[in-house]
């Protein structure tokens, strides 16, 4: 039987409709997607789009529909996106033979609409579970975030002992099945040359040998010096695993790289989620930009396959 | 009449007399290369690797010399280097005609020889002009960096509109002559989100628009997201120029994209000065390994040809 994809549609007035009705078919072939929204919203998007709308939609409703306006972020795009967002988690927290994915919502609409999470990983951290860790990428290079939508000052002091081995010490536990392999990446220039610059790479340092010690498997390595790391680790055959200690250190590498097949990763739920790793594009919604938006449909296609695979 | 460089031979334990040896008869057809070393260090180099030495290399002598151990970092071969260094530095500013180019040191046997500089760029700064900028990158895209080997603590730290402003105002007097479009690039992540990450973003966007208004031209913009900016900028036809705020910041970008194309260019000094970007790279010193060695010869040439340009 194919596996069930939960799937939350994102902010209307952005590209997902687009994406949704377009594959279609392609997922059917490869999953059983079912659509948290309304049929009403789809119908809609679908004359918008002059796509036709699929009569083969499995939908699971929600209640509150609006009239969608193409790239505006609106205090009811954002509250539909976020009750399609609840429903689609909700579901597959029920059913534990189901997975979710989450299209692209507009950070700035939740706000709008008094939706009180800075976007989804903030509202597994605060319902779910605290540990959830960012994983971005594509097949080719997977990274991890240490620490990702805080300030950068606010960085170098999220760096402790404590904090890395634990920190390292959950991901061994939640990647054993992918890699037996992390690479860990330095925070300072030249990963810090041996205390050179800055005190931190010698923590992590440290904090790489205890967690190794402590899962009794040389699993982590590092830190390396961030600048070429990206350059030579493209050159590997296997899938690469690094943790980045920021955000932008992680994702520069990768979007450069790989942007348009990039997907998002959460690791540490009790199910398996994916999202494309794009916002939700109000540049080119519902203009049939089809050149722009078949980017964009690779790093969706990419995360159903995650989550089939 | 072809373009005087004095070339710094760089740790002759390391990669450079290699460089330097089998692409002389390149050099001779653009410029006027002047090596400041020693013919005896040269002559012991073409024989450890078994290159013939050209006769006609041009030698600005250095009396030191010493016995060649490759791949090792050592007191002589640290003073070699920096004695090299400070010849071709005196003779390019005394020869308002030439430029100079340095081939890769080790910090560590500068250090080791009890050289008080931190590297090229400390050493200009102290004793030419506090005001150099680091340069890095090729003709698709350069970087210059507001921050460079300080640790990443500190960055955030150096953010401050007069700072800032100064920064942009040297620089766009450096580039005037190669662009008039600059482009700078956020601190946090997502370039802040118009201050919802950090607040350090706001205060680069007022940079922009003041120095902007000093130079009644603008030049400059952003600030921008660093995440997807490298690979969106690589899709432009013309040289791209950025300010990366920190090192890494820059150099991931550059580096996952042009590592093997990649120069650096000092900003701000009275002569024209570039240097490969790459190190001593001892751990193909002298082993004849003509496919990694050609790789960084692009780069090395690239350096050459940024001056005779």
């Amino acid at each position: 039987m194919l596996k069930k994809i939960h799937i939350s549609v994102g902010d209307l007035n952005g590209i997902s409709a687009e994406l949704l009705l377009t594959n279609h078919n392609k997922l059917l072939k490869i999953c059983q997607p079912f659509y948290h929204t309304s049929l009403t919203m789809l119908s809609q998007a679908s004359q918008l789009l002059n796509i036709p709308l699929p009569n083969n939609l499995s939908v699971v409703p929600i209640k509150d529909v609006y009239k969608i306006t193409p790239a505006k972020t609106t205090i009811k795009s954002g509250y539909h996106s976020f009750c399609s967002f609840e429903s689609a988690v909700n579901n597959t927290l029920i059913d534990k033979n189901s997975s979710l994915l989450t299209m692209p919502i507009s950070k700035k609409s939740w706000d709008m609409a008094n939706i009180k999470y800075l976007g989804h990983t903030d509202y597994f951290r605060q319902n779910i579970d605290e540990n959830v860790v960012m994983m971005l990428g594509c097949d080719k290079h997977y990274v991890m975030l240490y620490s990702d939508h805080i300030p950068l000052r606010q960085v170098p002091t999220t760096i402790n002992e404590f904090g890395l081995i634990d920190f390292l010490y959950k991901l061994a536990s939640y990647l054993k099945e992918k890699t037996n392999q992390i690479k860990v990446l330095g925070i300072n220039p030249h990963a810090g040359e041996e205390g050179l610059i800055g005190d931190e790479d010698l923590v992590i340092k440290k904090a790489i040998k205890k967690v190794n010690q402590k899962i009794e498997n040389n699993m982590f390595s590092g830190p390396f010096p961030a600048d070429s790391y990206f350059y030579l680790a493209q050159q590997n055959s296997i899938t690469n695993y690094t943790v980045a200690i920021y955000h932008d250190q992680g994702l520069i590498g990768v979007k450069t790289l790989y942007f348009d097949q990039s997907i998002q990763v959460s690791l540490g739920l009790p199910f398996l989620r994916t999202s494309p790793d794009h916002g939700p594009a109000f540049d080119i919604a519902y203009k049939n930009n089809k050149d722009k938006s078949s980017i964009l449909a690779t790093s969706y296609l990419n995360a159903i396959n995650y989550l089939v695979c």
